[in-house]
């Protein structure tokens, strides 16, 4: 995942777009020469980097000083800069705005549909279950076909869960866990059998790494998805790099939506280029198979109708439409989508966090110690600079970052109502919601920590075994 | 393999091409209008679609009458159309000349080596065999490092052999046996294991073929490889389709060589454009992936550096230019090769036999009197037009497809030379060489359908199950 800084820059003509790389470049050099403050410096980096990358996925070519755009390729339908602030692609989440993505705009983009109180009622009835918070609280907020889903289940109709993960780096954050959190309640919820793709050839094909430290990442991320507690018996973890070699059904379905999706199709949708290799180019088609139930047989016998449910990050959803404008010339189901929102970075909800950048993430390996430090140092606070002004105008949840990672931990909504008002009204201080968000964090990690310590290699090895799951079809 | 009619329209600028096929068009509705002679039309609707595709090759898109050239995409280094008149790339091969393509030409577009004199006699001295009448006759007349394989086999290092077919029809016709009746030669001179891919997943990509038939075909064709004679011991023939589910090795491989092929080169090499489908662009991975001996974990014990020598037709040329681009990148040793002519259609060298086209091929499935209906009715004649010339001026080897035949069925060396003679002189007429090459292949079709018919399923699911083979590593 790399870091994309957004600004309003959408609409702008190549040419346009060159003029304003050239002027902030001089503005960075002549901050510089200046010894400017830090902060102001590294903003205006940010800025250039954005534009220049914007500058590339405009016209497909690197900006290059003293060389305007001439000859350039437009990239049609490409990653999504609208007339809103909001970046996002499957690389990248950026938007100028604190108090994160516009999710309601993303919607309308995506063309999916909002969860709303109706869908939500819903799961209840059918399932008889309490929604889990995050769907009470708009952390997944959008989905595609939940309904046909619900149909199924009231019918008795089997389906499955499909989520995944791109293992590029050995220790996940937090936010990882998010779609790993809700799949599983989905998986309790519903009794249905799930599979879990890591993708360790995309990380080998995106990031300077061998084939060997990217499936060494898969088993390592394997242990921490296990520890969420998933169902051995209902539960199928695969590296792209092993279960390829293993399955008699997976790579059919890949060269047959290979077969079904153009070049200029993944340039309109992903952005890539005529530089790109060829491996990210037919890549897609890899993270669309196991939405079909066939790339399967040890688990639905061959079946080749059931249908899939894929809860994940929105980021992720470019490859869902792609596979589900697939789906039907293949002669199979669409898959379902419920899609989450990003997990902030500690500096503010304008990125999410990445692991590549160790200030801006929380890892499930952190000490209570590193974890308290990191919060305190650098969660973005929506709080007023003097405590004086805080007690009289109050904080900002819309903006604070503690905030927003208790709405996604903290489980007592009433705890967190308290908590909400209070800092508001400016009863609580920043520090005192930081703490509150260090109380939440510090025993869920920990947890993680001892359940990863019981995952041992025979279990990582059973998981991913291909096979029969408790599941009948 | 689609067929691609040439013509001396290799230099033309994309508008130049554009309007010559207009003219062409035009000349065709005409042709048509004036009800024509089908000969007279069929050869005017064959330029005509040489001109599209040349149009497209040059252009990147389609033809459309009313819309001339404005924005196109210039192809570098795309298919060899040079200023000679050959035109030579994995799914056409197309010249003007009745003698076939310029192979020296080809050598020098290609960058690779003449087998001359000397390399034969290496090769005989070497492995203390006569020469395949191959080799003696020039029908593998290029090569790539053959001389190192030589020095490896003298040295006792050891090497395996690679070759393949792509299964776009039940029926194979003799020119498909040429690779495989020198690879068995060479098989049994250098007494190595072989490997044979049938690269189903291709012909699902190209063709209008499901997953399921193109399999259907690589089964069916492995029999008529089999009947070939291949050591059972030494040979693993495998499908795409299959053995990408099954080995550990492949993929791993084939996400290697995609990282470092670009959407650019590809473009260049196999002239794939932005419509071409993404299974398409990063096939040519699946075929490189065989040249490295860490593809076939089972045969080779995980070994990496062992070296690969590929006897094939040399449109498939392309392929490994790229893979032996790609090896040293891998740290793997770059394949040899060992290239053949094509072998010529019925009608003529100006097309290699296409099994598409009927009337152009011998298939192996032919019964005595078909063999003998198609030779005197299609073989294309270098003999005069009436007996008194031809007995004055002789006959036309050079240009004479049943001559041609018999240099690669006709293994008797003084026989052939007689034949030659006869027929150049005017005392051999052209009925009598045609009876001469149907005597020859009528019985070595029927002892290969005789042979075929020995072939069990037992033994095509024992030759196409990975293993061990009889060789140590």
């Amino acid at each position: 995942m790399s870091n994309r800084q957004n600004c309003d820059s959408g609409s702008l003509s190549p040419l346009e777009l060159y003029e304003r790389v050239t002027t902030q470049g001089d503005k960075v050099r002549s901050l510089k020469a200046a010894e400017a403050p830090k902060d102001e410096i590294d903003t205006a980096v940010k800025l250039l980097l954005s534009l220049k990358l914007m500058y590339k996925a405009t016209t497909g070519q690197d900006y290059k000083a003293g060389s305007p755009p001439t000859d350039f390729t437009p990239i049609n339908n490409a990653p999504a800069i609208t007339e809103d602030d909001d970046f996002v692609d499957p690389w990248t989440v950026q938007t100028s705005s604190a108090k994160g993505v516009d999710y309601d705009k993303l919607i309308v983009r995506f063309g999916s549909s909002k969860i709303d109180k109706e869908l939500i009622s819903r799961i209840e009835r059918v399932t008889g279950q309490k929604p889990h918070h995050f769907l009470r609280r708009g952390i997944f907020f959008s989905h595609r076909d939940m309904n046909q889903i619900l149909d199924a289940y009231e019918n008795k109709k089997p389906f499955y869960l499909y989520t995944g993960r791109g293992p590029s780096s050995e220790a996940l954050h937090v936010g990882h866990l998010i779609p790993f959190i809700f799949t599983k309640w989905l998986q309790e919820v519903f009794d249905i059998p799930l599979v879990i793709q890591l993708t360790d050839d995309e990380k080998y094909l995106w990031k300077d790494l061998t084939v060997e430290k990217a499936y060494e990442y898969a088993i390592e991320n394997a242990k921490d998805i296990i520890a969420c507690g998933f169902d051995i018996n209902k539960t199928f973890i695969f590296s792209d790099l092993d279960y390829l070699g293993m399955s008699p059904g997976f790579y059919k379905n890949i060269v047959k939506i290979q077969k079904h999706v153009t070049f200029n199709q993944v340039k309109g949708i992903f952005g890539f280029t005529d530089s790109d290799c060829i491996g990210k180019i037919s890549f897609p088609a890899i993270q669309a198979a196991p939405s079909f139930s066939s790339t399967f047989p040890q688990i639905f016998k061959g079946k080749e109708d059931i249908q899939c449910l894929i809860p994940c990050a929105i980021d992720q959803d470019p490859y869902f439409r792609m596979t589900r404008d697939v789906a039907p010339r293949l002669g199979y189901p669409k898959p379902a989508l419920l899609h989450s929102v990003f997990f902030p970075a500690l500096q503010g909800a304008q990125t999410k966090m990445s692991a590549s950048d160790p200030n801006s993430s929380i890892f499930l390996t952190d000490t209570p110690k590193q974890i308290k430090t990191k919060i305190n140092k650098h969660a973005f606070s929506g709080g007023k600079d003097t405590i004086e002004e805080h007690r009289k105008y109050g904080g900002n949840c819309d903006v604070d970052v503690s905030y927003m990672y208790l709405t996604f931990f903290l489980e007592d909504d009433d705890k967190l109502e308290q908590l909400k008002q209070a800092y508001t009204s400016g009863a609580l201080l920043t520090g005192e919601l930081k703490k509150a968000l260090i109380e939440t964090l510090q025993p869920l990690i920990a947890a993680h920590q001892e359940r990863r310590k019981q995952v041992t290699n025979e279990m990582v090895k059973q998981f991913m075994t291909p096979r029969k799951l408790a599941f009948e079809f």
